[in-house]
């Protein structure tokens, strides 16, 4: 929730509660207590994966899947961990974004990035860590049949893997003309963001269809949501990224322009880039339909997208 | 197989045979062809991960679960394609502790390591989606049940994640002095090494007895098997790198010692070494006498441990 905005909707609390049931869980699995199965938890790597995965974020993720699986009467403990699991994975991916050999960022969600508060080993190992846990916990811990658990490992595995998160960071990096010339293409840049944000935003709506053992239907209904709210949330990004400084988001600003790297602000121009954000939240909003009032809150986090000031 | 010893042993050729099976393997997984629930496959991610998975090494962890899993009839491709994925995060596992904050290496099986033949964050991603794809790979494409696929995957995650071989690179890093002292004990050596290389071959053992639902007792002999050839292996690495030279292992050796980093052979000497090295590889063979001769094959393994030269 933005510090700008006035507390008190219902969307602004539910985000709030649940944030602070994510963050209970992420401490509790990046606790010292060694587990089953486990030899040892080096009291570094705990730290540095801790310093990586506590303490910020809206966890947005987690709100999706909760929120979606709702829809289908699971239990928001059950969804809970599901989300939780997703959000760590999305930790991992901040902390190598961060290091100095891809987007070299000092600073994340107003404090030093892993790798500047430990070193670079330690964050690429915490990051890597951070990605495991987040599948052993699917597999694992997730109170739902192993039919179900399985399937959210592949789900969560594809949307972050060579075809989806990691293969956007890949083309992400490319895209500033380090292995030839820079990304200019509107069509080619949002793929790169279906990749890079999208995919994992599809996937944190969907698992809760998954966990509800959904339709077909309804499924497809919540990708497309998904699909539209994580594009809009990434224009949404590159517009703050232009017009807020650095003290509100918590970390650096204009540093796809330093870097050479357009975004669709530039592409397409500032009033461009707002219209296709409004249009895409209303897509999100209306691919809801078949849900009725049961996704009011899921409706309300597609207008934060347009509301948002950080 | 090694180069200096004679072929035609049982052992040799099945192992030669199954290391092609696994070769052809991942040759597909990393194709460039799109698969369903992917966006697109980055050439250039492609290539490195590639790079990093194909052409090389005993493919000694999938030997280990096909034959493991043989002792209950599992077809050997349902044990190739879990074996395979174990392998695929192996190599994730060498490239990024290749890299240059980690380990500096610029060799690898007689070839530049992917940072080298790439950059640095290229390896970086070319790892990180090797690991993903490893887990996804369990959850999906296995031909077994759901719960087996789960508990493959938790399996998997739990030896390869913070407690496991991620755990024991931090502390194999810790062990260089770079944290503070450096470490001069046998016995944290030996949990450092159980972490850091024995904890995936135990769970490759395992993984035969997952899939062939084998009982407790049949289970707990094959990780008792994984655990000794896994810690023989180890000192047979320790004693090879003072003992040959690169060309013959394909990669820098007597780097420890440079970095000030004690192995058992600093700590016990070279003759307790070598006597520690056959004792365990004396264990891995009588932890697997429940088995008889199905599990031949597996012993043969074992003394492969002492006798190989690279």
């Amino acid at each position: 929730m933005s510090k700008n905005e006035a507390p008190g909707t219902a969307f602004d609390r539910r985000l709030s509660a649940l944030a602070a049931r994510v963050e209970a869980r992420l401490e509790e699995w990046l606790s010292d207590a060694v587990r089953p199965g486990e030899i040892a938890r080096p009291a570094r790597l705990m730290a540095a994966m801790r310093h990586g995965a506590l303490g910020g974020g809206k966890r947005l993720r987690p709100f999706l899947t909760v929120e979606a699986a709702a829809l289908f009467g699971v239990p928001e403990k059950v969804g809970l961990d599901a989300g939780t699991a997703i959000e760590c994975l999305h930790c991992y991916s901040l902390v190598h974004d961060d290091l100095p050999s891809m987007d070299d960022d000092d600073l994340r969600r107003g404090r030093p990035t892993v790798h500047r508060a430990f070193d670079e080993a330690t964050a690429i190992l915490a990051g890597d860590a951070l990605l495991t846990l987040a599948l052993e916990a699917l597999a694992d811990r997730v109170q739902a049949d192993a039919d179900v658990r399985a399937a959210l490992v592949a789900g969560l595995a594809r949307a972050g893997g060579l075809g989806g998160m990691v293969g956007g960071q890949m083309l992400d990096l490319a895209a500033e003309g380090r292995y030839g010339a820079p990304l200019r293409d509107p069509a080619a840049t949002r793929t790169l963001q279906a990749m890079k944000t999208g995919a994992l935003l599809v996937f944190s709506a969907e698992a809760g269809a998954i966990l509800g053992r959904a339709g077909a239907g309804e499924r497809a209904a919540l990708a497309a949501y998904g699909r539209a709210i994580g594009a809009a949330f990434q224009v949404a990004d590159d517009i703050l990224d232009r017009t807020t400084d650095a003290a509100t988001l918590g970390k650096a600003t204009a540093k796809d322009a330093q870097k050479g790297k357009a975004t669709l602000v530039d592409l397409l121009g500032m009033d461009a880039a707002i219209a296709e954000r409004d249009r895409l939240a209303e897509e999100a909003v209306a691919a809801l339909a078949p849900f009725g009032p049961a996704a009011d809150l899921l409706r309300d986090a597609a207008r934060f997208t347009v509301s948002r000031r950080s």
